[in-house]
């Protein structure tokens, strides 16, 4: 099962936790001169590489809508969907690793978890990582660590971040503060979905900016304790509310309940604040009819790209989008979560 | 049963329909200069003049908000509601004829139906209306009619008028130009709720504005023929919209129902334009677990002083009215409409 698919820990304000490590192989330009051979060769030892668990898209061959809802799954970037270059995505039979040959560097290795996962996360990307440096000359530096195309990234070559979910904090303007403290620890925050419009999803996703000269554990365990104090203030902040305060929150939860359930067209705009009120809900015990996992699943679901994917004719306006989102909506929640 | 329980003909455009009899007695002084020994002999006689089916409510014995709910059914006038002189209201056991002695005329005899039957209703009212002739000394004039306290109101003393929903003809900005044509045949319209604003319930009562020199049987005829053409032309306009615009129609409806299934609190002004979208779902077919009469119970039922009259104790603030609002409209869809 997909990282959206499966509750994962503190699911009231993390959605998921993503590693990535950067990687090149000795021998072969880094970058966008590497030759069109080059880059087939480099596609077939890391297949080589890589145990039978792992499957290989070759990115020319897929469509650009399929492209584009591989980064709407966040399982690939979105310069890797629209590079015209020989590239190719490797997928674990469990749906956790997640790598891109080809993109930035010659390898960026990504693990997503549900949840605040970091460490798991870690864990398993590591176990691939060894495979890697057992079958291939990775490019390493004694003095630098690991090598890669942009500087930013060397060293452990890890960009470790946590997609967080900040209603209370987002409603009471504290993440541009938020975004200045995080900067002085080497953290960073961006917003995700719809920020500064009508339509805020309140998704943020914090992350490592350092990647040379601390080691694996200080950046976990600085982006950890970023996250822990994060959650424990918007807690704090979602429950110390005025008794009107809660009931107008029930209100706009519920509320969005009832679009989901009765609206017969829904953009994807309208949909990010669907979510926040929903999940909100889900949250605050309003809402029961619905699961994170399942709000999560729908989320990705009905993205302009992965609702469309498997349509035949495609809808060809935005409104008959926005009809098939709300069909496709009305259908989902009809149907039993997962126990 | 009252009017708005019961579904009645041309109920997709058409509320209710109404006849209001103005009558005075003679030998007692019309208008506000009346004593009160004389307003209560002028009871007694009204009392005695009835029939048994009639029930008095002397409004001095009725609470500010029993009063105003009298009002927001259309069984009284606001007038009649803050009057402090006695006044009394006798309806009968049918629930169709309400008469007001001592309003502005010392006799206002009104018969209010459901849906387009100006003749029904001026048909029980006129037989209302012959027993008083019979039982009281009836002021009349042989060349003026029945004698009124405000002239406008001389000869027939009628005053008939239809509750009409015309959403389309309100969208398309076509009211200001009908008041026009309807003034030049002696009709007036006005709207009832929330108009002007976004809360627009596109709720209107045409009646006659003159009463003096034309039979009942014209007066009849000029509102009935009049309705007929707007009600075709409602229709019309309904039927005579995009695909895309019928989408969005559908959308609208379909949210205004979620609206009243899931939402934690309500108001008045909110309810007009649900009440509008849900009514214009119902007439298109598009809202099916609805009813015309369900809905106009609820539009009377959850008006304001209707919704805390049996309320102890009676909600302090607007939101725990809202709220009390919405959990009433709730409970009252659960409820089957009548077959």
């Amino acid at each position: 099962m997909s990282w959206y698919q499966v509750k994962g820990a503190e699911a009231d304000t993390v959605i998921s936790s993503r590693i990535r490590l950067a990687r090149n192989i000795n021998g072969y330009t880094f970058g966008k001169r590497l030759s069109a051979e080059d880059a087939k060769e480099i596609l077939c030892q890391v297949e080589k590489a890589l145990s039978e668990d792992y499957t290989r898209t070759d990115m020319d061959a897929l469509s650009s809508v399929s492209a584009r809802a591989l980064v709407e799954q966040h399982l690939i970037s979105p310069d890797f969907a629209s590079l015209k270059a020989p590239r190719a995505l490797f997928r674990n039979d469990k749906k956790s690793i997640y790598l891109m040959a080809l993109e930035e560097d010659h390898i960026r290795l990504q693990c997503i978890l549900p949840g605040l996962s970091l460490q798991d996360a870690y864990r398993l990307a590591a176990e691939c990582d060894e495979t890697l440096n057992e079958a291939l000359d990775i490019a390493f530096d004694d003095k630098l660590g690991y090598l890669t195309h942009c500087p930013t990234n060397l060293g452990t070559g890890l960009r470790a971040s946590v997609m967080l979910f900040l209603p209370a904090m987002t409603e009471r303007r504290m993440i541009p503060s938020l975004q200045h403290q995080l900067q002085k620890i080497g953290l960073t925050i961006r917003g995700m979905y719809g920020e500064g419009s009508a339509a805020h999803g309140c998704i943020y996703q914090i992350s490592n900016q350092i990647t040379l000269g601390l080691s694996v554990e200080d950046i976990l365990r600085n982006l950890e304790d970023a996250v822990g104090s994060i959650i424990t203030k918007e807690r704090a902040l979602r429950k110390n509310v005025t008794d009107e305060a809660a009931l107008l929150r029930e209100d706009r939860c519920r509320r969005a309940e009832g679009v989901l359930h009765f609206a017969k067209c829904i953009s994807s705009e309208e949909f990010f604040s669907l979510y926040r009120d929903v999940k909100l809900g889900i949250c605050e015990g309003i809402i029961t009819s619905i699961t994170h996992e399942t709000l999560n699943t729908l989320f990705i679901s009905v993205m302009p790209a992965m609702l469309v994917q498997n349509e035949s004719p495609a809808p060809k306006t935005a409104l008959a989008r926005d009809v098939l989102r709300a069909e496709f909506i009305k259908k989902a929640l009809e149907v039993k979560p997962r126990g």
